[in-house]
Formats: structure tokens, C-alpha cells, sequence
């Protein structure tokens, strides 16, 4: 292999061959393509793009640079849905349940929160009990029996990702589209998903801040996958505000409750619901949305949905009894408020500030080796659309004290734009991408 | 200093500004930035460009990374020539001791051939006794005395650029102009030289195989240069044939003494004036083209420019009998004669593969461990524009035997194109840029 060649001919915008691909991500695994030439590809790949071919390549490429899970015996379709990143999203822990409750087997593999954005595994923690280490029998052993699970990467788990996604981060070369695509479809795909549902976020909250970006990753997403033999639909759901009311780990864990008893706030409700639908409908669970809403809504409502959860949080080790007590869940008891200094309608949210904000409280991480407090975050009372008097709460803070109180007070004050005009509720939904 | 953010930045089409730059080359230097860093940036300065300021600093940065030769105290203009590299050019060896005649100093740094193209140090190496390696105090002495200098880079000689072309070379981040522009410029300041003529070669045998990107490099490294204070002026010379006849080391110098006594091949004759010319015109020392080519005539006539070449060569160790008897020079006796196999004109020349040819005869290297026979190599008796009939000679190779004689022979048949029709030679000089 003539790895400067390849170099040369991804940057003069050429089609590199699927087994010189190949080659070239199984050599950098194997430690014989070294960073520098990687990272020079990189920043190649995101000014040429890569074909569908190609990055469907790369993605299987680095699907098989470590362990797989086959999944193929286990009866019902193998579903999941990932998300782009946001605030207050706390979807997957309501759609793992009730998705396995309506026929689907969803094998999650979850990872921690990392800048503004939250993470699954994060939020779990405040669970007491709850392990995402699951080895591979067990994972699958659960799957069978519950039909749900939601773990952690192990070493093993797509490897080559771990090294890409860790060089694109120092080397600028995070926002290409097949690169985005690569590193989410091969851990699907390693994972044994075959219809996922993608949650585009968009908005001040996100990383694609545009519609047009958001609508470059779904078709990405879908394209890519046909090339694997996975049905790949996109929601592109509204991140400039933040999801739901909260923010910050054991708070959103109690929102997934309400949500799961068919309460909670509207946003998360719907969001979660057309997520959970989608799947249905590409899996071959459910005819069309109409039909997989109604019995989402059945499931909610009769309980079993929150039967499911108990079932799948013990089979972790975690304590069902959250369910009937959520005060097992640690939250913190200092709280503050952050008032409204005058009349109006909150016109506009800064959602990425509104995260950071959270993680100033140390409910989440802005380097990977911050120390996350599951027992702190916000409780936002306001959206776009919601009107307010002076004097009236626009967030809770649960926090711990300390100087970064102010500052993230500070920030959350900024970040909530306050007109006098009326202004209208930010739409939910902002486009749907079916699978090719 | 963000390095990612820097990259981005530069990824996305701005400018850096000038402290950044310089802080992050300095870093690169001292080992701090890695290469994986280093080589994203080349790649995204390979698409985005960079503007002259930037561009600047780059090459500022570069040159102080190691030893800087200051010559201010010397009388006399520094300048020096630099070629972007071709087959039989042995312009610098009378370019020297000529444009010292004429008052000017030429500090020149030179380097060795690599790929097709022949490097100015291996061809003095077949002169017995030359020392290229002589120290900092040494050089200037000599400078002072002689008023030229032809040594090769020492270890702290713009270290930057050496592992920057190193990288550039695997990571397939060489063909940028402000980069290549850097790597010139900084040695070139390095080296003291305040007034560079470049010999911008074209066509076959040149890296810069049109006119376009060959004016584009000339117009980069003008408007660089004048950012760095060196008046740059640039001249596109033809390398869709080798340079006058002789290709090889001790072949080349034989040439080099033919044309010291004024004679020797036309093309080498008038390109080596030219460039010379130019030098006199830009430092100052005279005041036009036409003076200037009438100065350097009367000292190629008078022997003066030969007495000066002998003193030079003695100076850094050489034998200067080479003049008074060439046979010093070693060239294999080994010849053979590959001869024209049909009447016509030659219409075309694969200068590139000429070159090869002559190091598959031992000539040169294409790996940079490859062992150079000085006295091996080619004398080309045609040139596009000549007539030929069949059994006439085209090309004498001068070797040692061995399998690759065939194999170059070939090379050397398929590398000259012979029309029925009449042809005309090639135009010398493509085109002028003079200093800003």
C-alpha cells in the first residue's frame, strides 16, 4: 500500500477502492499507518467527502476492528435510536422499554456526556445499582429475556472508532459527514442493529446548527446504511431549547418517570413518542405511525411500559423501587432560582449555554476527566412561546454551592432571551427522512 | 495555544494571525505540537491557502529554527539563484564563480538530487577533493574572499523545514505553493541572500509541468519574498528538455568548463547568462539585462569567470586542475549508443523519464539511501526541433554494464518522439516575473 498515493488521490477528489480502503484502516488499527498520515486523509475526506461506497468501506472497516455482536437468533427485530447530542435528552431511557415492550429488541450501547451535551450513561448512574458493564453472553442473555439493554463500550467495542474519533478531535476534522456517519453506523452495526432511528437534533443546542446541516447527516445516515443493510430513518428534532424540564442527571431520570406514567412535559413526551413510532414502522413492528402511536400510547397507559423499565433497570442491577420511592434517586437539596427581571415572552434560548451552565454545577463534563454530580442540574421553566412576569422562576438550580453558582447563573440569565412582543412555541419536529 | 481551534480556523479559509503562527511552528519545532496536528494543518493549508502575511511568518518561523547566517558586514549584494529542480542543470556551477566576477556574493546552500532531478552537491562530488560541509565561519570566510560558496546543509540548517518536507513527503501535502514557497524562502534567508533570481522550470522533466502553476509559484514567491525583504524575481525556463546536453555528475561538469571557456550547448549557455543576468539587475550591480549580458560575456572571454571557478573549487578543497585536464574528472568508458531507428524530426521529449533513465544507470537516486555513480550518465545529441535519420545517434549512456542498462535504453527510446514532419525547437525562456 502507497499510503501518501491514497493520500494524494482523496485529496485530488478521487474514489479510493474498497479494498485499498480497507487496507489502510485495518493498517492504522494495526498500528502501520501512523496519525500523521491518518489525520492528513482526514482533513482530505472532509473537503472531498467521501462516496456511499467508500464510506460504507470505512464504516465496516472499523465495525470489524473489534468484537461484534451477533444478535441474528434472537427473535423480534434488532432496533435502536441514536441522537446527535443535546440538552435534556433523556429519550432513550423511556424508548428502551417501551420499544422492547411493543416487540422490538434494543440492543443500546450508551456512552457519557461530553461538552454541552448530556450522556445516557451519565444519567443512569444516579440509579442506585445500576451496571452498564455487561460482557457480551450477559448483554445478549438480557436482550432475549427483557428485549432491552443499555450498556457502556468496553476496550474492545469498535476500537478504530475510539482512536479516529479521539484524532479528529485534536485535528479539526470532526465535522465531515461521512466521517459522522462512520464513527455512529459502525458501533450500530457492531451493536447488531438493523433499523435505527436517528434523532437529529438542530438548533443553538446541537452540533449540526443548521437545517441544511441536519438534513446533510440524514441523508448521510440513510445512504450509508442501505450500503450496510440497515434501514436508516431521521427525525430532525428541535434543539433550540433545551428537551423537557430537565437537566442534569438524577433530575432527568425523575422526568423519565413522569414520562413513563404518560405524564411529564409535552416536548419530551412527543419527541420521545415519534422516535419510538419511527421505530416501529421501519422495523416492520407497526404498518405506519398512526397505528405505532396508538399502541405506544396503550403501552404508557396500561403500565406495562413501566413494568418493562422495572424489569430491564433490575436486570442491571439498578433498583426498580425508584419507580414507587423516587426519592432513592440523590438530588441535591440546595436549590436557587433564577427569576425573571422583567415582563415579556421568552423569545430565543442559547441551549448550549443552558448545558454548560448545567456542567458548571458539575452535572456534566467539559474534559473527559471531570467528576460528574448526578444530584445537581436545572429545572427549566420556560420555553420560546412562554410568557412571563417579572419575579417569575425561569430555571431551578440544583447545585452544591461554590463559586461557579454565580457564573452559571450569569450564563443561564444570558442564555434566555426575553422580548416584549409575542412570541410563538419553537415546532418540535423540524423534518422527517425515511430510509431509502 | 488551542492547536485544533487553530487548525479549524484555518480549515474554514481564515487568516492566522501572525503571533499564532509563529507560536505554533515554534511549538511544532520544540516538539510540543505532534505531526499528527501538524500534518491536518498542511492538508487544510493545501486547500485553503495561505495569504502572504501568514505565509511570511510561516517561512520567518522556519528560518529561525536553527542556524542563521548573517553576511550584512560583507560588501556586496548576497544573492543567489535557486531552481525548483530539473535534468542536466548545471547552471549554479558557472552561475557561482560568474556572478561573484560581477561583484555579487552567492551564499549558496544546495542540496542533493532526489526523484528524476539531479542535485548540485552530488555533481561536485566527481570533482576530487571538494568539501561541502564547511562550517559557519569557514563559509563566510570564503564568502569574503572568494565571494561565492557551494556547501550543503548541516544539521541545524532550517531543521523546521526538514521535517516539515519530511511529512509534507508522506502525508501528500507537497504541491502548495505557500508551503513550497516556505521551504525555499527560508533557507534561502537563512542562508543570508537578499536578492533570488529562481529558475522556475516547466514542462516534462519539471515539477511544475504547466505554465500556469509555474507562474502561480513565481507570483507566491515574489510577493512572499517582499514580505521577508528579499527581492525575488523569477524566470520560466524550458524542462521540456533536459538542459543542454550532458546528464550526470561528472558529465555535468565537464559541460560546466565548456561553458567557463564560452562554449559548450546553446540552451545551457543562454539559460545560465539569463539567470545571471537577472542577479546582476535585481542587486543592483548593473543596470539592465543588456549591460548585464555584456559584463558576463567579457568574463566568460577573458577567463576571468574560469580563474574565478578554480579559485572557488581550490577554496573548498577541489582540484583545480579539473580545468586544465578534464580526464580528472572519472567518467566510466563503459558507452553505448542508442540510435535513431527510423528519418524524421524529434517532436517531443519525456524529460522526466530521461532522468530516470540516467539513475537506473547509477546517475542519481530515487530513494534517498540510493548510491550515486558519479561517473555514469547520459550525453542527449538531439533535442525536439532536430532533424535525424535513421542509425544516428540520440543519446550516448556512459555506464557500468548490469540489467539496467536495457531497461534505461528503453526508457530512453520511448522518452524521444520522432515525427515525419519538420518540428521546431522549443522555446527556452517562458516567461519573466520581476520582483514587486
Amino acid at each position: 500500500m502507497n499510503t501518501p498515493e491514497l493520500i494524494r488521490r482523496k485529496r485530488e477528489g478521487g474514489e479510493i477502492p474498497e479494498p485499498e480502503i480497507k487496507e489502510f484502516i485495518d493498517a492504522y488499527v494495526a498500528g502501520d499507518v501512523p496519525d500523521y498520515q491518518m489525520s492528513a486523509f482526514l482533513m482530505a475526506v472532509f473537503f472531498q467527502g467521501m462516496t456511499p461506497p467508500e464510506a460504507a468501506t470505512l464504516t465496516k472497516s472499523m465495525m470489524g476492528s473489534g468484537v461484534t455482536y451477533d444478535l441474528s437468533d434472537l427473535p423480534g427485530p434488532k432496533t435502536d435510536k441514536h441522537s446527535t447530542g443535546g440538552v435534556g435528552d433523556k429519550v432513550s431511557l423511556i424508548l428502551a422499554p417501551l420499544v422492547a415492550c411493543a416487540g422490538g429488541v434494543v440492543p443500546m450501547v450508551s456512552g457519557r456526556g461530553l461538552g454541552h451535551s448530556g450522556g445516557t450513561l451519565d444519567k443512569l448512574d444516579s440509579i442506585p445499582g445500576y451496571r452498564w458493564d455487561l460482557d457480551q453472553k450477559t448483554f445478549k442473555r438480557q436482550l432475549e429475556k427483557v428485549g432491552c439493554a443499555i450498556i457502556g463500550q468496553t476496550e474492545n467495542f469498535v476500537p478504530a472508532d475510539k482512536r479516529l474519533y479521539a484524532l479528529r478531535d485534536v485535528t479539526a476534522t470532526v465535522e465531515s459527514i461521512p466521517l459522522i456517519c462512520g464513527s455512529i453506523l459502525s458501533k450500530k452495526a457492531a451493536a447488531g442493529t438493523k433499523f435505527l432511528v436517528m434523532d437529529v437534533k438542530c438548533g443553538s443546542g446541537a452540533f449540526m446548527d443548521t437545517l441544511e446541516k441536519a438534513r446533510q447527516l440524514a441523508e448521510g445516515l440513510r445512504t450509508i446504511g442501505s450500503e450496510l443493510d440497515m434501514r436508516v430513518s431521521s427525525i430532525i428534532t428541535q434543539m433550540g431549547q433545551p428537551l423537557g424540564e430537565m437537566v442534569g442527571n438524577g433530575l432527568e431520570i425523575l422526568e423519565t418517570l413522569d414520562l413513563l406514567r404518560g405524564e411529564g412535559p409535552e416536548d419530551s413526551r412527543v419527541i420521545t413518542l415519534e422516535l419510538c413510532a419511527e421505530m416501529l414502522v421501519i422495523s416492520g413492528l407497526e404498518k405506519d405511525t398512526k397505528s405505532a402511536l396508538g399502541k405506544l400510547e396503550s403501552l404508557l397507559s396500561s403500565g406495562k411500559a413501566m413494568e418493562k423499565f422495572q424489569e430491564w433497570i433490575a436486570a442491571q442491577g439498578g433498583d426498580p423501587r425508584i419507580v414507587e420511592d423516587p426519592s432513592l434517586i440523590e438530588i441535591s437539596s440546595e436549590t436557587s432560582v433564577l427569576e425573571s427581571d422583567r415582563d415579556g415572552w421568552v423569545s430565543a434560548m442559547n441551549t448550549r449555554d443552558i448545558g454548560v451552565a448545567g456542567n458548571l454545577l458539575g452535572a456534566g463534563r467539559m474534559k473527559t476527566d471531570d467528576v460528574v454530580d448526578t444530584t445537581v442540574g436545572l429545572k427549566i421553566h420556560v420555553k420560546p412561546g412562554t410568557k412571563v412576569s417579572r419575579g417569575e422562576p425561569l430555571v431551578t438550580l440544583y447545585h452544591r454551592g461554590g463559586r461557579n453558582l454565580d457564573k452559571a447563573t450569569t450564563m443561564l440569565r444570558n442564555a434566555i432571551a426575553i422580548e416584549d412582543g409575542e412570541t410563538k412555541p419553537l415546532p418540535l419536529i423540524l423534518d422527517r427522512l425515511g430510509p431509502v
